[in-house]
């Protein structure tokens, strides 16, 4: 068995890669925009990042890029033969084989595909935030919302390996549209894009009054606005960002119902923002999971190792599927 | 082991006891309305109900009431040490150990409870219709909506023992107000009682006119109206039906999207009203489930032993538990 492995996340606005040991040590990591191009073939411009991605690290630490095992890390559904059948938030991906892609360009037959937030799963429950706990949800908030579902000690995959596509699961019915084409999906409320939706509405309602006169402009209000206000403390950001909070523990409040988890780790490209949504999700909770009173304590944790989680779990994919 | 066991459902509004034989053979049946007597302690009255109807079916078999297995189900949230620990649509019953009450009055050390769609769950793998399939959701559709998820073949209980609260999974944020004191559960849409709501509110704006017209009274149009016109073919009742078939729909994409189930068995005291909002939930699934043409076809069948299928998974649970 190999040392190390690589794993890399790709997000819907970058790709990590990491060069992981065996007990979960980062020893090296490469970052790069995630492509957007839609005229060339599915997923051709992300495999040539990944595959510079790769050598760069190998090149780095003196490795044969055609020996080291590589993890990959895609949101959205993931077919067991690796195929990304459908990724509302990484549109020029969706349908490719990333994995027989990089496998050409490496010359490698060490390359193996999983969902992004199934590896962030897998890396919480092996080194992280989950260790020891059997019945748990990952949630990785990021452009979307993914989702990891562990019971009785083991990743839930479905019939055709597309579980935990949590950010989908439909919250207000007939509610703001989503990538998916559908409506009202948990994500469009409760993640970085939502969080950039609800900013959107909020500043031109007239809700955010000061950022809208520092930035000059209704339209110019970001999302990274709102989260670098609420962190100074200013009033109308921390309403919004409590306002997503609540959204947060709506859907939490869905799965322990539908599950039964008593323990969630928030993870994913926003959870530097956790300090500031997770305390408000927890007390929202309360209110909103049925018979709360009647089940043992229900916690929610950042995940340990934040926007790192996924990549080293595609990491951990790749140590276990060989060689 | 025993050759036969009995099974009894407690629902919102009858008990259902059966004898049953380890193949599935319901030899016997009694039927009684479930008390709400909220004066006397948590439980009682309906655990006296209970013991007249299994002595009743002893009685009719020649078998002795403490040594036949006796499983219950009950709706709520069921501990795993038997005590039912919070049930909004029995509240008469919240808090009690109904198989000690019934172990008490029988002298008998061979009862045991279960949630109510775990139990129909446990029959439709078991007997019917989700016989040799690994990944499925029971679907109770009565007073409310019960729920019980099959992963690789096996129940998911969770932490607590309280998974597959699927009724309680908000699908309209801040909508319906729900017994369990929550806003926007689908039960509130989907269910019998939410098809009482969804009656209701159609009848007051003025949707129902030909209904209001034969029962002379906006107030006197009930779900039973809509469902019986619907089977005539009555469009007012029609409509209704859909859009009650719509709100299931919604949720079976909800749970499809988090497990990706494959298959849903759709059961409980209503299922009789099967043949109405099945095939228009079956249309509107297309459009709800993320991704739903990368997916294989997702099936929504009825279950096979319509309301008994609960009190059929009780004796199942009662022959496996022993003795």
């Amino acid at each position: 068995m190999s040392n190390v492995a690589i794993g890399v996340d790709v997000g819907g606005t970058k790709a990590l890669a990491l060069i992981v040991a065996r007990d979960g040590r980062v020893l090296s990591e490469v970052k790069s925009a995630t492509p957007h191009d839609l005229n060339e073939s599915a997923g051709a411009a992300t495999a040539s990042v990944l595959t510079e991605q790769v050598r760069e690290l190998c090149a780095r630490h003196g490795l044969d890029p055609s020996a080291v095992p590589i993890g990959i890390g895609l949101p959205g559904l993931m077919r067991r033969d690796g195929r990304l059948a459908f990724a509302p938030n990484l549109q020029s991906v969706s349908g490719a084989d990333v994995g027989a892609l990089l496998s050409e360009s490496l010359g490698s037959s060490l390359v193996h595909c999983e969902n992004d937030a199934n590896c962030a799963a897998l890396a919480e429950h092996e080194w992280g935030a989950a260790r020891g706990i059997d019945d748990f949800v990952m949630v990785t908030l990021g452009t979307g919302i993914g989702g990891g579902v562990f019971v009785d000690g083991r990743l839930v995959r479905g019939r055709s390996g597309f579980a935990g596509e949590i950010g989908h699961m439909v919250v207000q019915a007939r509610g703001a549209a989503c990538s998916c084409g559908g409506y009202g999906c948990w994500e469009r409320y409760a993640s970085g894009g939502g969080l950039g939706r609800l900013t959107r509405e909020a500043a031109e309602a007239g809700r955010l009054p000061t950022l809208v006169e520092r930035r000059g402009d209704v339209d110019a209000v970001r999302a990274e606005d709102v989260t670098t206000a609420a962190a100074e403390g200013l009033d109308e950001a921390v309403v919004l960002m409590k306002e997503m909070g609540w959204w947060l523990a709506l859907g939490l409040a869905n799965l322990a119902a539908i599950l039964d988890a008593g323990h969630f780790v928030i993870g994913g490209g926003l959870s530097i923002a956790s300090d500031l949504v997770l305390p408000s999700a927890r007390g929202y909770l309360v209110d909103l999971v049925e018979g709360y009173d009647a089940r043992p304590t229900i916690t929610v944790t950042s995940s340990m190792f934040g926007p790192r989680s996924g990549a080293m779990g595609a990491a951990l994919v790749a140590f276990e599927r060989g060689p």
